[in-house]
């Protein structure tokens, strides 16, 4: 076997939560991009994950790749794992099953039922496992919608959750968003989530066993090299292209107007990756 | 189950197959599009396949889904097979596991022994099955290179061969490839096409049982209403956005020199499907 890729949804209970998903019924059109089809999970379905990572919404990357956080936002996730010694054993799902459109569709729609009944129906089928004993001992949540759509999950099984180890952390992508909201820049947020990354390492080392060294050091105020960890094949489905990895961006919405922007994606193969023999025009 | 969806490759010896698939060193940088991944094959891998379709190589709306023979050359296949009362009791694999780069690429590497290795792997494991009964009955290729590669295999396996009615079709796009090579035109080529695929009808129907009524009609000498059948959900990974089985097309490769258009494709929600509400600018 060359390559490793992730088998997908062909064992229960993942074949039926990936053939009968909320529609646009649940998840209305003018704050989701339901256009671009769900996009479930990342990591391990077969029991082995140590770690759940409960992120928000997908974007570009992740609606090519049909895979989570496997942008920008999922390769600083990647490395956050990496510090702790975890480098495959961790399952990652999201908040909403399609990417949020508008700056408060996700505020809007945080508490809805039937939203949270998928969810918990996926945390459930992640976090309550009979047998084997169950691998799974902690749960980090990006960002402040993940953390009160992982509590809303918690009062339904108070138990389970009261056994597992929680880390609720700023979004990886906060310092981006907040400094284009204002109030704050790019450097002070960026500092401010890595001083909020770094106060749960401790706890999480605690309680995740390390599958490869601890890399027992903080992050500093800025991003530095070896922050950001390459998405790992076995994540990506068969046949993935080796830049569906890579840590240069590949995809983004073009168009010139918002109506064909939110039509559009563009997959561009980053310049490190064009190893094809020069075309001359 | 709202939806239904493609397992992948989960099972033996698909897995294998998908996990361990020739590189650059068998499939030159040069003659295919070996950066946008290998692209397996559409269908069914569970033994339940009647016919199998032996087509060309991935093109632009296959790099996207990960699927063959889903855009307008699969979707004439589509209709093909509802003449013959399939509907989705096939499987399809390429000649190429990369999309051909070049006009005379296919050519120059239909005799490789390493590409028809691994392509005689994967029709070994379609063709030849102990049990159940294979169910296989027919192999439709199309084209000359397909065609080629076909029989390269058949002299690996005689007796099999021997029981399977072979139908070799033009290939579904020689009408815009040979009229673009000058000296036939479009409509011409298309005609040709159709009276190829005509004269091929009475033999798939005798061989394969159908599981929906047959369309016991024959084609004309244009494309009309019906010949085109989109492509069903179930061949489609889980979560596919409903527009990958449109007739309409929705991806293509731009940039602007010629190295960009290799290393770009723009994905574009076909209109029909904007179904969001308008957004203004």
């Amino acid at each position: 076997m060359k390559h490793r890729f992730c088998p997908g949804y062909d064992d229960p209970p993942f074949d039926d939560l990936a053939g009968d998903y909320p529609g646009e019924d649940v998840y209305p059109a003018e704050d989701f991009r339901t256009e671009w089809g769900p996009i479930f999970h990342r990591g391990r379905l077969d029991g082995s994950a140590r770690v759940l990572i409960l992120g928000q919404d997908p974007a570009t990357h992740e609606s090519i790749t049909r895979r989570i956080l496997v942008g920008e936002a999922g390769q600083r996730v990647q490395g956050l794992l990496a510090r702790l010694g975890v480098t495959t054993s961790y399952v990652m799902i999201n908040t909403f099953l399609f990417s949020v459109y508008g700056q408060s569709g996700g505020n809007r729609h945080i508490k809805d039922s039937a939203i949270a009944a998928y969810r918990n129906q996926w945390l459930d089928a992640l976090l309550v496992r009979d047998e084997p004993e169950p691998a799974l001992c902690a749960v980090i949540t990006l960002g402040s919608l993940a953390k009160s759509a992982y509590h809303g999950w918690a009062t339904t099984r108070p138990d389970r959750a009261a056994a597992l180890h929680l880390a609720t952390l700023k979004h990886p992508t906060y310092p981006e968003s907040a400094s284009a909201k204002g109030g704050i820049t790019l450097a002070a947020a960026t500092a401010a989530l890595l001083e909020d990354w770094n106060a749960h390492l401790a706890g999480l080392r605690d309680h995740v066993p390390p599958e490869a060294p601890v890399i027992d050091k903080p992050y500093g105020d800025t991003w530095q090299d070896g922050d950001l960890v390459a998405i790992p094949e076995v994540d990506l489905p068969a046949g993935a292209p080796s830049w569906w990895t890579s840590l240069e961006g590949w995809a983004q919405r073009t168009g010139t107007t918002a109506q064909l922007k939110r039509a559009t994606i563009t997959v561009t193969i980053p310049a490190a990756a064009r190893t094809w023999p020069p075309i001359g025009d």
